[in-house]
């Protein structure tokens, strides 16, 4: 199916009358059709947030007006906000240790058309993966490595990620700590799977936590990176039963099924511009 | 917690550019402040739907006098539209057979707060449940039935329901068809709970349908009522998984606690005015 | 539906070949009609584990010879085991402080039949739900609580347990902690419901936590009560999902339905003798 | 992890006393070491099921000779049994048509080890996915087939299955009908995925269907196929909630995740002979 042209703008702000009608009112004269509008208001923090999804056809602004068009009702009303257009899509590189079916499954469904990236690149400190990635179409970079190069690593991807204008990072069960620099060079810009119910069983080995603990469900997180580790905003959870009959082995067994799905969610949420972060929690528009 | 007074307008229309900037400009130059606002475009119909709450206290306009102003902008969109006040609940009746988990389970709910409503009465065509009701405040009214009864019976229930004024009928597992007199004169005003996944196992006997049919997951469906059995718009669905261990007992057992869950919400989001039917399906704004 | 009476073995013991043979040549051999049958050997232990339930009709043993014609198989395989009979339900005492909504669940699932025991008595720090219980035909304590006389209410507790012959105790959403002499004096007896998915969010104000979090999934976890809180062998858990709409209050709502639904499921399982301890973990024979 | 050699027994007979014990007493006879038993009780029918795996080391009989030594006793009580060894896994023909996310699921899957199975072939009516299934390693057929060369090309289908020795096919979204020929052929040995909550949605568009009812769950169902279409034994189900905002492109989306997960559990099942069929049910011993 063809995608007509849209921009997506997500804006947030204090709460205040007239938000809603004044943001609709810059849409309806300058001719913009709304085709996905949702918002939400955080009473407590007296914060209110939304997203508005239009088409740029038909308008009487070209894409590249809206921004400077915006900005005084932008300004009046305090909002910090983003506009992005469907036409340029994001450049995503996907790293991934040796368990491949996130990285499989991600692939797979970019091939069928269900995320709307490009993929720039897949990075791995294994170089186990380089067929598939090149069989879906996608360049592959091996970078072992150590205790001692970690910090070399981690420059070499740094500047690969600098090269290919990579504007989102996934973490296809990657099992290397990233470093506060690249953390803090992409805000809310990594997308994390992690293998536990968080805040459950944060940190390593979470199925064999889970298992000592005798829990009688587990479950997958995906969350947006931070430097604190496992404890960035949370975008999507998803849980499966278990059972004593289930072994460690078990277990991770099941709980992949949960990684695959629950990371897919996650990207295509942040794809397609619906996931706004406030106080270490996300806003899905979905 | 204490709510205050609010307003809800539901309204449908067909789609078309300034619709958002034309509700939310008329609530705003009323100095309305909006609690809750969702929206929903069916694109293939062309059909524009929108649920707006809003606050009263600080509006230039007295609730009584909306409705008036807010006509010229409906007529002008050719919209269907409700308007409700949260200072008005509903009144409802519940209607049950022989087993009372449904009817408990409303009534506790109610007494903790759970029901924006009025109980304006219980019936059954049976007397078992005549104490349990008393106990928690409600009026119960048992109006047997026979096949040749039937109409009779449906007479008084017709009486009944109007002496009370009754807005809302709940059929919480009353197992008497009710026939098309009372279901016209309610339109989207009668909550069913169906004890299957429908369409699976529509009509009588669904656990023994399901049992027959080995099916590994159950279900329960709350609809609105219409003159075909089992066949009106979908409120909300829920399931749980079984196995060949489960009996027919068993299928019934698990099945009782969907039937209270799923039962319970769809009255909620009704009393809230969070749902709009077209084309026999529901939009519910949750 | 009429129960035959049936008697239920549990059993535990190292693994051993020999084992199922000879447990069911034991009962082949006394006639004994098997009802249902289930077992479990975790591998890493060596740990044999494992349910019989049987007809008592029929048996060449009167039920009070079963014991001791088993026991010198139990001593020549080591085993832990209990042998429980259907004819002599347990008598359950429940404890419950301001909310209700577990309480009366769990009476209208008794009064269906659901439950196979006796209430012994409904207990509570608030005289709130006398009328609820004695409507239900369950007698009513009224047990007040402060920090002063946390230790005297325990003693009037136990004298109470104690004079009704209680053996299984049932929190019904009861926010005191138990003192030490009372857990260690009905093991793996007292059932807990806890508002969290645990081990996420032990302690004090899950849904306040979840909230703070952010999580996408909120749960709700039934448990023995171990002296330390909220760490005790997991019997079931469940979960919903959530969103950024649901208030501390809305989690609050949800969570109800949960905690009635697997506080329930956790006691039926324990009734029907279904539960085995190890290592602080369950084993569901369900 | 190393799998021990084990032997697997399937069997179904009328229920009698002294049937655990007189298996489980030929096992113990044999110095045979149980890793696993599950049993059922149809108690309706009279009907006992059971499954028993275990270790074939250590046992006073070579694999070639347990099938003689339980003959009688599997006659004395008049069982249908399979008896299936580890060592031999089974060989699967996976037919797919347009779209490729099952298979690729499969494949990914089967690479890292989850299925317990050689895959003969890839079979599809459709050239595109050679590639795939060659860079996993599965041979691939193209047998394009329209209405006036459908019984030639099951012809060489089943020339294909004989070839290759195929005893298990799974229909990966395979949307051709299988003619009777070769559903009878395979008793119980194709598995299907249908991309609905069967019985609900039988036959073709299951998510136009879905839409068109406005359903509020979307489901996928795996199952064994029989001559009448979608209506043999259902071997899993599983569930995922929708709601207006999903077009039918949408539910397909959200569809295939069930179907990938549901197909390749069912098949798993089945690999591991965890499956009893009777009176077109399933019994799963998981």
């Amino acid at each position: 199916m063809e995608r007509t042209p849209t921009a997506t703008l997500l804006l947030s702000c204090p709460d205040r009358k007239g938000l809603v009608a004044g943001v609709s009112d810059f849409l309806f004269r300058h001719s913009a059709n709304i085709i996905h509008a949702d918002q939400h208001t955080d009473q407590e923090e007296g914060l209110f947030l939304q997203r508005v999804e239009f088409e740029l056809e038909g308008m009487d602004l070209g894409p590249e007006e809206i921004d400077s068009a915006f900005s005084p009702l932008a300004d009046k009303f305090g909002m910090r906000w983003q506009l992005r257009f469907s036409s340029e899509p994001r450049r995503a590189a996907i790293l991934v240790s040796r368990e491949p079916h996130c990285l499989i499954d991600l692939l797979a469904r970019w091939t069928m058309g269900e995320l709307h990236m490009g993929i720039a690149a897949v990075v791995s400190n294994h170089s186990d993966h380089a067929d598939v990635a090149k069989h879906f179409g996608a360049e592959y970079h091996y970078l072992p490595v150590t205790e001692e190069t970690k910090s070399e690593q981690e420059k070499q991807l740094m500047r690969l990620l600098d090269d290919r204008e990579v504007d989102l990072i996934i973490l296809a069960r990657y099992m290397q700590v990233l470093g506060a620099e690249v953390v803090d060079r992409f805000p809310h810009k990594i997308i994390n799977i992690h293998h536990s119910f968080l805040p459950a069983f944060a940190g390593a080995r979470p199925y064999h936590q889970a298992y000592e603990r005798g829990v009688k469900v587990i479950g997958a997180t995906a969350h947006y990176v931070s430097v604190e580790i496992d404890a960035g905003p949370i975008i999507d959870q998803d849980v499966i039963r278990v059972s004593h009959r289930d072994t460690v082995k078990d277990l991770a067994q099941k709980g992949r099924d949960l990684e695959k799905i629950v990371l897919a969610r996650a990207v295509r949420l942040h794809l397609d511009d619906r996931i706004l972060v406030y106080r270490n929690k996300t806003v899905v528009f979905d």
